[in-house]
């Protein structure tokens, strides 16, 4: 038995039925040439050649005095992890996010392996689906992104093992220092330490930031204003997703001398300007999104590693590329003051901070004045073509997760030439939000406009292709 | 708003992710003649011109000082509650009963009336199910198969509006004498009446319905053995079911002098202890099941209204006709008490013992002494064939609820000549739930033979035949 770190075990002390700790990620595919009805049956065969499942895929989470353990789970049964779905007639891209929409709001069964892997199929030309979903405890978004790429091939002649039985080396690391030391102290210890965030501290995030990082002018002092995100959250979820080409947003930041990182957040905030403008609820202030930086590869310690940017969204500017400059400046700002931060002190920074539950411990007040009003994240992508049983991976979207005050999140992931955007929410305090993804096209366009670029012959690049009709573009049938 | 009474709010009080409260019925049926694939899309296509939901559909649950209030949803979306799904190739009936054990796991929205309908297509020969799923709080497993079945038509040629269109008048009653009176004012008279369960209260379940009857001589005093049924359940199930004729146990009690209802009990006693034995965890004494009996038309009250049985189940005797003798006695005793009882009395003994969670309150104790082991419960059904948009309705199955210490329900409901057989188990506890179909087939010839009653040419009668191929019985496919 292994314990889990504090920040880890939150996402199990934090979540409830209105707010479950899970990421996820979902991606399409197309089958090789040739292939009949049958390939996604005789792939599932193949993986239930597998028995067993390696770590963390065979870890469940088990509670002994107050603290959570992870232990191996004899009983293991992949029926049970894996799940054969089709798309009802006709098995548009709408049949497919609407079915993710309803699975990403479902608890997992604490009694088993916190994973599941739900392979879809029924696409027009036989493409089909998967979409996998793992506890934030288990694994961050950023590591489950990356496993799970990973342990795909990178030709179509190669298969591999089903990514739950392969040794990927990630672990979840106990912590030996600690481990044995009682609860309280423990907790007396992260006090000291300021560098983690457990339930109960009912301080408010930018006060903890501020203690926690020892250096007060590493904190940015924007305000955000309440919005209609800024509410406590139901159980339903709604999720909404497109490709854009990484091509047009990389001509944009050329001509405007911007990060696509930028672009990205100026495209957000054109989006979420439109949309709360449709809603009659853009408020005069400017909304300011947190982004989440890993710093893997900075720290040697497993689990969740993660600091993070303040991003003011310039959405009360009406002007695209007024908006920009002006994201560019915070941006500019908080990473200045990032890197003069040392590793221990943006960790302390970051830890205080964490996205996906931070703002669920500062009580209802979060409400009326939020650190911040929504996490838009980029996870890091493969650029090469994967492929898995001989079926090409065309689109990659991530699913993330939204918690109480933090109703909407955009988490984007690139792969091969394109951005997948994922926007998931509550569906009760975010309705029609699949209109998120007209107004995000829209918004790349007016950049487009306003940079005099001309705008490319293939607008929105969504997917492969089906082999006989065109795939048509995610948004419009959202 | 109206106030749901205690019982009801139970239900939403003792809910946790491993405990569910819901019940749901599973319907298969066969479109009509030269209807195409579009059949189930048409369907829905007609349900979606209903735009809101009649009483109790579109009612949510709503938490206020303490009570549990129903709602009306302004917002209702018929999209959220109906769900399209398919079954992946190769569409078999363990398809369907492997998605049925995944959704009946799934706690449903609060923020949203709670009742959920999936229309799941991709059987053999065009064959559809639809599986709806309501809360206990909002209707019991008894008014929600009479109103699904109110709500179909009786000839192949009338289309009706959809369940929850139609105006059913099942309205949750509210409780107009005691809706204004504080909480305590309420618990200290539902303690004075002594004739409901609340949580909190930590007696031994036989102990309340002993004092609460007032008359001791009313309750059986038969001790349950531990089981393997009679542990903490996980949050994940395991549906299985199958449909026998019924005049297949008609013949058994004609020759064995016992009602349908004992032959069902022995029948169910016969595969559990088959059950028991083959994973070598029978028990020395004999089983104890809870048998629900419905007071629908004996009171004025509306909600949840049930009285009990205890029956030994004779899981002890190898003999399967002395066992059946054993069932009939213990039934007859008890049903003996019951008329003795006022109406009065028989509520008071029912509501301190609700089936699904009752033992919950008796904390770890229910796992060494369990006042029962499981409850199997029949639920009446119609014997007329019954139509939904031309499509005929050919099986019904319910979908019972599993709790803490009663990790098997065993839910049989009659529709035309046959009775469905719905097993709905902790998919932890209780593995290889899908034996128990053969095994109950074994009990039945089991007792045929005892009584030298030749075995029927068609053994089973698992569903109606599909158009094309002969549509094999369940329990070899589960």
């Amino acid at each position: 038995m292994k314990a889990l770190s504090p920040t880890d075990s939150a996402f199990l002390w934090m979540e409830t039925r209105n707010q479950p700790m899970h990421v996820a990620g979902l991606n399409i595919y197309t089958p090789p040439k040739g292939a009949g009805p049958e390939f996604v049956g005789q792939m599932l065969d193949e993986w239930r050649q597998h028995l067993g499942a390696e770590a963390p895929f065979n870890l469940k989470p088990r509670l002994r005095l107050g603290m959570w353990y992870w232990e191996e789970d004899t009983d293991f049964e992949m029926d049970y992890h894996v799940r054969h779905l089709a798309l009802p007639q006709p098995g548009r891209i709408r049949e497919l996010l609407a079915l993710v929409s309803r699975v990403h709001g479902n608890l997992m069964d604490r009694s088993r392996p916190l994973w599941e892997c739900y392979v879809i199929e029924g696409l027009p030309g036989g493409r089909f689906a998967t979409y996998i979903k793992m506890h934030h405890a288990l694994i961050d978004g950023v590591s489950g992104a990356r496993m799970t790429a990973q342990a795909m091939a990178t030709t179509a002649a190669e298969h591999k093992p089903p990514l739950w039985a392969q040794s990927l080396g990630k672990v979840p690391k106990p912590r030996p220092a600690s481990a044995s030391k009682s609860l309280l102290a423990q907790l007396s210890e992260l006090a000291q330490a300021g560098r983690e965030i457990l339930p109960g501290i009912g301080a408010g995030l930018v006060d903890m930031a501020r203690s926690a990082s020892g250096e007060e002018t590493a904190i940015p002092t924007l305000k955000a204003p309440p919005t209609p995100f800024n509410v406590e959250i139901s159980g339903a979820r709604r999720f909404a997703a497109q490709s854009f080409p990484l091509s047009r947003l990389k001509r944009i930041g050329q001509a405007a001398n911007a990060t696509v990182n930028d672009v990205t957040l100026a495209i957000c905030a054109g989006a979420l300007r439109q949309y709360l403008q449709t809603h009659a609820k853009l408020p005069a202030k400017p909304l300011v999104a947190m982004v989440p930086v890993s710093l893997h590869g900075e720290t040697d310690l497993g689990g969740n590693q993660v600091t993070l940017l303040l991003a003011e969204l310039a959405t009360h500017i009406k002007d695209p590329l007024k908006r920009l400059e002006k994201i560019k400046a915070s941006t500019t700002q908080a990473k200045d003051k990032l890197r003069s931060m040392s590793r221990l002190q943006k960790m302390a920074y970051g830890m205080t901070s964490i996205a996906t539950f931070g703002p669920a411990l500062v009580t209802k007040l979060a409400g009326k004045y939020p650190p911040f009003n929504l996490v838009i994240s980029n996870v890091p992508g493969s650029r090469e073509t994967l492929y898995m049983n001989g079926a090409t991976l065309d689109e990659i979207y991530p699913v993330s997760i939204p918690t109480h005050y933090l109703a909407l999140n955009i988490t984007i992931s690139g792969y091969r030439d394109n951005l997948g955007f994922g926007f998931i929410a509550c569906r009760r305090s975010v309705p029609a939000l699949q209109r998120m993804l007209d107004y995000t096209e829209q918004s790349i366009e007016e950049l487009e406009k306003a940079l005099g670029l001309n705008a490319p012959v293939a607008k929105k690049k969504a997917a492969a292709p089906a082999p006989k009709k065109p795939h048509k573009p995610v948004a419009k049938k959202t």
